[in-house]
């Protein structure tokens, strides 16, 4: 049996004990076997002693369990890594920071305790799944939509409390969340927003309830254990069109991203899309060469010969025919205005229900609403597993131009080959673009110790030039919270002076974003 | 002099002194006639010895003094309530909560360090007014708008911090922030979200930054002191449209409310409104007997003779022309197929931005993003002031039917004479109604004691029934605190602990929404 860090073996055994009669035998994981299962599947630490490694896992199926499970553990100083359905791949999956931390996994509290199609929202737990709450609806023909991750295995809560992103109009998934109930640090149970009231009728309706708005604090955060979150889900739209704008010279990126950002911050667009270089990834070996060597003008001339563009955006529109074939429209006008040479696509075009026949062609049936696990047969470049570096980045056409330099380099230095142009620039969230660079995980581990070296060099540069990254994996959150260090980092030391308030004993998640509980402070860093 | 509780005379001459060194003797006052410009000019307590009467006031100029402030009152422990403006009248002016304190004054902080016309933004200082932001758009001819409540004069901070709510579709004043700098009670400064990155790009551009999203907790809160804060900005429209929909039934209201919700819920309109009945305010006499005993088909067929509907909503549409043409063509259609005998009228229609001629024809244009004083002459029954009761109730016609019979039951056991349908039903928050209930305040102690009668008893009606108020006069702050008492107060209780490990001497705005520092605890409650 492994042990917890600090964690006597007498004393992890009476703990046992007492976790197996508070939530059930079955429930109380401490083999290898069953342990092993917990581990980052795409660890970038493979067959590295670094690798931290679960001591054990408790799986509670109810709130009052999981008041149980934290009680023993802080009588016992048991470290706990709490995971929902523990399918935050790329970011650490299932495992915990801290090597030997017990996992309090949520998954078996999977119910869907309420969808409202009046008022469109849901209340679930934290181990239902995009799935499980796409089918729910379903069978009930609802007219809501959820916003699904790219893999649709995951927890909307899980998903949520890590501040993911989705596609459709709701894809701020921590903004799209109203109403949460936590188990405190001390085992204690609050409900926040309106669900402080006991009647409470608006609880997923009204987020802030009265009095200092605590919910951000459990985002991204090991400050409590979310037993109950809520969403606001979207009225089915009517239709989707999709149309894209391309445009001809590398400077036209400015003007580009100007409109585009007037139009998402008018709402006028409201959804996911990716601001891309056509010239990126084609293999044509003319374009190779001149994407290692040529000028920007050689670029736009090859661009021009193949008709293909130099920057391309396409438009997602979801709402009532009429409105969306307008803003479509209105879009077009302000892009030719003031950009010679855009040229205009209409992509896909639907109207919603879709019928089961249409759903089967949609290779990628995501930004419609309908969890998919697609993504895992389409993405990346070949590898065992992967994590993402994911900096935010202002919403303009120069600051995509540098940084996409910027990191070229550094990549390129570092005998990396990216193609100039390659990143694909999203915009998850409102107001920002983010880049979502994709580090593969090899069975190498000469490979995977360069990987790291290049990501922590990437977090670096990226401050230097005022990018910080939205989330990230278990293996570089001390170093991303490293470089959130406004006057000595004094935000960190505020975060550290909320833990050790309500969690004493530091059993939850240490080290989680850089945060390490009082005892393990020194050593955490 | 007045004195703060708990403070000797020669501690309090003391750190006059040392405040007076670090903010300049002019900026410290001590003298009645001072201090008295801060009490609530619209007091429920005129004249009464309850009326809380601040001690002194302090304004600094710069974050820097800021600190040296809370740091002084630190040492000598004392209180502070702390303000931007001073403007939030009906909710307690700049009065404390705790007669004594001394008020922590802002106004001269009134710097806009930066407006945004590209991403749309503004980041602003805490004395900063709505006024003041407009006039510097405006001189430089910047083509965004501001989100101004009704009295234009207040502060985009405070009244985000105070989570108020405008016209435009950036309405949620709080949910449109975006970055904060906070002193916090020990005096150290924090900056949240991309803030923490020194170099940072983005502080206005992406919230939540990385780790926990603190912002929250220094809402509606006496936990920090905020000193610059951002807010996303509405790109300026090209054009406004809005149309009106009257219903002839009254319960019209459960389909008129249900097609309103999913309109707003979709995107499809996306600015404030209220739900009225044009039987309410009329001073017709048969319609006033109508009113008072008659059965609501009398009242259907008055409305029917008259011509002037049982329910009316007005929507407010903002964007392209062609958009808003065609969202207010589907909301017909929509409200056409559901509800026999809907009506429409087409109301004003403007283009953006207005000429000096319009603007001045125009009575109210906050909807326009123009601040204004013109709700005082155009609100509400004549008094010496007034407070206002704010619960939140579901978007639903029956939580409208149910809250306007019980609230209508409760003023008139207790005297007051309101008309039935008579509360205005807004929508300043997605997702949910608030009822904007007014209470006069009057230079008569009797009356006043009558009002603060009825306002607990609201309270405790709206509680039992699942409605809480999202925002309340200092006079009420315990009260409605003490409703929002799920599993024994425990959110309160969460609130204390933190309250205590980040304030341990309790002097920042001592029992603001009933948190009280750990030594007024009882006396407080």
């Amino acid at each position: 049996m492994r042990l917890p860090p600090g964690v006597s073996a007498g004393d992890f055994s009476a703990a046992i004990k007492e976790l197996e009669s508070a939530i059930g035998k079955e429930w109380v994981f401490t083999s290898d076997e069953d342990v092993n299962l917990y581990r980052d599947s795409y660890s970038p630490f493979w067959h590295e002693n670094q690798e931290p490694i679960p001591s054990a896992a408790f799986a509670p199926d109810s709130v009052e369990q999981v008041q149980a499970v934290v009680r023993i553990a802080n009588r016992y100083k048991i470290p706990l890594w709490t995971i929902s359905t523990g399918k935050n791949l790329g970011y650490g999956g299932s495992a915990p920071l801290l090597n030997g931390s017990a996992v309090l996994d949520l998954k078996r509290m999977n119910r869907v305790l309420e969808v409202n199609d009046k008022n469109h929202y849901a209340l679930v737990e934290p181990g239902v799944s995009y799935f499980d709450l796409y089918r729910h609806i379903r069978d009930r023909d609802l007219p809501v939509w959820i916003d699904p991750p790219d893999p649709g295995w995951g927890s909307p809560m899980g998903n949520a409390l890590e501040r993911g992103g989705g596609y459709t109009p709701m894809r701020d998934h921590f903004d799209a969340h109203c109403g949460m109930e936590v188990v405190l640090p001390d085992g204690e149970l609050v409900r926040t927003g309106m669900g402080a009231l006991p009647t409470a009728k608006t609880w997923q309706q009204y987020r802030y309830g009265f009095g200092p708005y605590m919910d951000g604090m459990f985002s991204q955060s090991n400050l409590g254990v979310v037993t109950k979150m809520g969403f606001w889900l979207q009225p089915q739209p009517d239709a989707y069109l999709s149309g894209s704008v391309t445009v001809p010279k590398h400077d036209d990126l400015t003007p580009l991203v100007e409109i585009f950002a007037n139009l998402m911050n008018s709402g006028v667009v409201q959804a996911t899309t990716t601001v891309v270089s056509p010239l990126a990834y084609s293999r044509d070996p003319e374009l190779v060469k001149l994407r290692a060597s040529g000028s920007t003008r050689d670029l736009e001339d090859y661009a021009g010969q193949k008709g293909i563009g130099y920057w391309s955006v396409s438009l997602p529109l979801y709402g009532p025919e009429k409105v969306i074939a307008a803003q479509w429209e209105y879009a077009k006008q302000k892009f030719s205005a003031a950009i010679p040479g855009a040229t205009f696509r209409d992509g896909a075009s639907y109207k919603f229900p879709l019928t089961e026949e249409q759903l089967t062609k949609i290779v990628n049936p995501v930004p419609f609403g309908v969890p998919s696990l697609q993504t895992f047969s389409i993405g990346g470049p070949k590898s065992q597993g992967h994590m993402w570096f994911s900096p935010i980045i202002p919403m303009t056409g120069e600051a995509v131009i540098e940084a996409q330099s910027v990191f070229d380099k550094v990549a390129q230095s570092l005998g990396y080959v990216t193609g100039t142009t390659g990143f694909p620039i999203w915009n998850f969230f409102a107001r920002a673009f983010v880049i979502i660079y994709f580090f593969p995980i090899e069975h190498d581990i000469e490979k995977n110790r360069r990987s790291r070296e290049i990501f922590r060099r990437l977090i670096k540069t990226a401050a230097e030039h005022g990018w910080g990254e939205y989330r990230t994996h278990t293996a570089f959150m001390g170093d991303i919270m490293d470089a959130y260090s406004f006057n000595n980092h004094s935000l960190l030391r505020f975060h550290e002076t909320v833990k050790d308030a309500l969690d004493p004993n530091g059993i939850l998640s240490a080290g989680k974003n850089g945060i390490w509980p009082k005892s393990m402070r020194k050593a955490g860093a």
